[in-house]
């Protein structure tokens, strides 16, 4: 057989039953709360998890336990939507969105920590069913992260073997054993991240219940707000601050952090890709400032705040807001498109492009030029000082055009679907790089309500190709993925 | 010494004085238009002329005739922008473009093939020098001609070696000798073409004058015209048949046109980019026209005309207009930015990225997913029946990227310099790929009198990068280009 199906059903078994005890986690908010939703979570969770359950228990006694590449391809790609779909009930459930594509959008915006959202009045949502939103993006984060850093170096998409090359505990050669050790510390630093987050926006003044709701949004980059005005609602420069940290925190390949718990300074501010992150990040946040304070937009420190925590948000994907950036200058405007295709770093929640593959693509195109004056030298690109091979490089730059290609042809089917010019490139550059808000009319201070049903499916699917780095599930729709040989 | 300076002047010069003998040929619509543009064309051509000429006087007796790869960078970008700086003479001269910043966009963009004008009032200006403007876009193709036949396959550019390989009397390995004769050859299918069009829309109703300003501009993609509303001046259905078919025939390979006069047509239609280029303008066209029709646009033949015209004018990035495509509906407004990146074949007088390239990136990315399923197997690319070599997929992969790059960037600069969203992009899309109409305040009913002088430098700056395929004028930015060893 070309496909351990049984293998295949089972870990999308045990991914529901985890979705439905997940879901019981929102009980204590909906009992604190008293608001009618705790009956919706209970019977969702148990649709979910008995579901998972018989799929779980059908196949567990399978002989061959072997989980191979191409089977790889079925679990991930199949794992997210299945979460999706069984992650909509307490939406529909609860009617807080009776209509499945609405809530499918919504629950897919989470898990793909995208952040982009269909409802017109957030805070009407009762709260229990909003804990289950904000956590489906922490979950779709801890999800991220597993990818990253034990399934896509094997299955050699977009260069990702290359980049969690330094992680903790993994050597290119033998992968496989310290897999589970290394997905453990990341983790184990996105649980530690998410509660001091937690913890300092509580003291900051928030409520407990919006605290921990932001704290999960925010390390999965998502950007999901338990308020409409997102964080425009928080005066605080405190809380605002924080957020701008933590979602840079949150945009940071956590292998860096790691280093630095380590105390390993030295080699975090040698990474090429942290530096351009970090660098960009200030710079970016500081010109935009100084240019819309100059413009009477507000003093000095609201400003370069204001202008920091946009660029901070779009560049790491989050998509929380303070401001409109697109109603400062039409400069601006297309500078924050330019940044929806930056991503931040790999091996971080982030979704998009990501800066390291564009350091690979911008260090390629200069020698191609060097290479040009001298066919016969072999002249390779070297990132953190060693030596990129030309298979990864090749696989970078035809990641790169089919994301840019995505993006075209999505924004000509938005354009057919009714959206006008920039709100079809603005929809499709913030879903495909996984970040939230737009421009046109998904805007930052809008949503995603006003569009149509299959631009909402179509736009669902360019989160999911976004999420997935694109090749893992393009690679379902090629003909020989699915002959023998 | 690094550079052959002597024999690079010596080119430079030559082509100075043959700059001022064209000049020349604008002499007898003065002297039957009696317009009192006489003195200034006769004072152009000889100031251009004596400039060459002492340019060529001073270094013709050179012992080293050689000129090398890097000799051939520094004459291909030099010789446009010194035939830019002169050809701007009669405009400056003449008093119907005094301002120099204005003069020289006017004039680079003729000899690049643009067709973007600053011009408000087209028809007021003299006929002696308007037809000067339509000669500089003839002789910018006549250039491009001797470029991708003799020049760009040495240098290595974009694949270009590859695209013209095909051309009658170019092999591989035995490039020089015939590259005389092949751009003769095609030089004699241009003129061919140019002067039956003359005929052919002379006969159809045209002016003479008119008749071969448009037959001019025509072949060379370039879209200059001389009345202000284009060609929706001419309301004649023939007129217009005939200026599509030859826009069609200026954007296809020449080799193909020889293949064809030679009666080769099995090789013409097993060529991937011809059936691609060719079914395209079909398609789009009549499916685009099918959609304004039932929008009520007019009848149901003029609007299939309206779009083929629209769509082989874009595509070829001629830029003539019929109709104003960003009135139909936003998914049209969009899908014709997406073709100003197109560009229309190789070995054609069109800018642009061509479609060839495109063909191979496609090509190259499904078959990196293959690739990826199975790491160890070589799975190379087929053009046309034979193998791409990886040098070459690399080398046009990353054309495309420092393309979209530039565009990026380009448009962010525009933005800076006051250009709204639709503006920036739509104007650096068009002038990038040597098209003359973009969205925006420089859609196809405006013009680029509006733009700042600063943003007329690097628009300016962008027609001659696209023009000359990128490489060769980014090149002398490069360090290494003028390092020796």
């Amino acid at each position: 057989m070309l496909f351990n199906y049984r293998v295949i059903i089972n870990i999308l078994g045990t991914l529901l039953m985890l979705n439905g005890m997940f879901m019981l986690s929102c009980i204590p908010f909906s009992l604190y709360y008293k608001e009618g939703d705790l009956f919706s979570i209970i019977l969702s969770a148990t649709i979910t998890a008995s579901f998972g359950f018989l799929m779980w228990f059908f196949t567990k006694n399978s002989k061959n336990k072997e989980l191979r590449k191409r089977d790889g391809y079925l679990v991930v790609t199949f794992g997210w939507l299945i979460m999706s779909f069984f992650g909509s009930l307490p939406y529909i459930l609860s009617g807080s969105i009776p209509n499945l594509t609405d809530a499918f959008f919504e629950t897919l915006s989470g898990f793909s920590t995208t952040g982009a959202t269909i409802l017109t009045d957030i805070e009407a949502v009762h709260k229990g069913i909003l804990f289950w939103r904000s956590l489906t993006q922490w979950i779709g984060g801890m999800g991220i992260i597993v990818l990253t850093v034990a399934i896509l170096p094997i299955l050699g998409i977009g260069g990702m073997q290359l980049f969690v090359a330094e992680a903790p505990g993994i050597s290119p050669d033998k992968l496989q054993p310290r897999i589970k050790e290394t997905a453990k510390r990341l983790w184990f630093i996105y649980l530690g991240l998410t509660l001091t987050e937690t913890v300092l926006l509580w003291v900051g003044g928030m409520t407990f219940y919006d605290a921990i709701n932001h704290g999960l949004t925010t390390m999965a980059t998502g950007g999901f707000s338990t308020k409409n005005a997102s964080i425009a609602y928080y005066a605080s420069p405190y809380i605002q601050y924080v957020i701008i940290l933590f979602m840079f925190l949150a945009g940071t390949n956590f292998t860096m952090t790691y280093l630095v718990l380590h105390k390993k300074f030295r080699k975090v501010f040698q990474n090429e890709e942290f530096r351009f992150y970090s660098g960009f990040c200030l710079v970016a946040g500081l010109v935009i400032g100084i240019v819309i304070f100059s413009q009477g937009h507000d003093t000095f420190e609201k400003s370069i705040r204001d202008s920091l925590f946009q660029v901070v948000s779009i560049i790491t994907t989050t998509g929380f807001i303070t401001a409109d950036y697109t109603s400062w200058t039409p400069f601006i405007t297309i500078l924050f498109v330019v940044m929806m295709f930056f991503g931040a770093s790999a091996g971080s929640t982030a979704g998009g492009v990501k800066i390291v593959r564009h350091i690979i693509l911008v260090k390629n195109s200069l020698m191609e030029l060097k290479r040009q004056l001298h066919p016969n030298a072999v002249i390779p690109i070297r990132l953190n000082g060693k030596a990129v091979s030309r298979e990864i490089t090749y696989n970078i730059l035809a990641f790169i055009m089919i994301y840019i290609s995505i993006f075209a042809l999505g924004s000509v089917v938005m354009g057919m679907l009714g959206a006008d010019f920039n709100t079809a490139i603005g929809s499709v550059a913030t879903c495909l790089g996984n970040i939230g808000p737009g421009i046109g009319d998904v805007g930052p201070v809008d949503n995603f309500a006003s569009i149509s049903a299959p631009g909402k499916w179509v736009l669902a699917f360019l989160m999911l190709l976004g999420r997935l780095e694109l090749f893992t599930v393009l690679m379902l729709f090629t003909p020989y993925f699915w002959k023998t040989n």
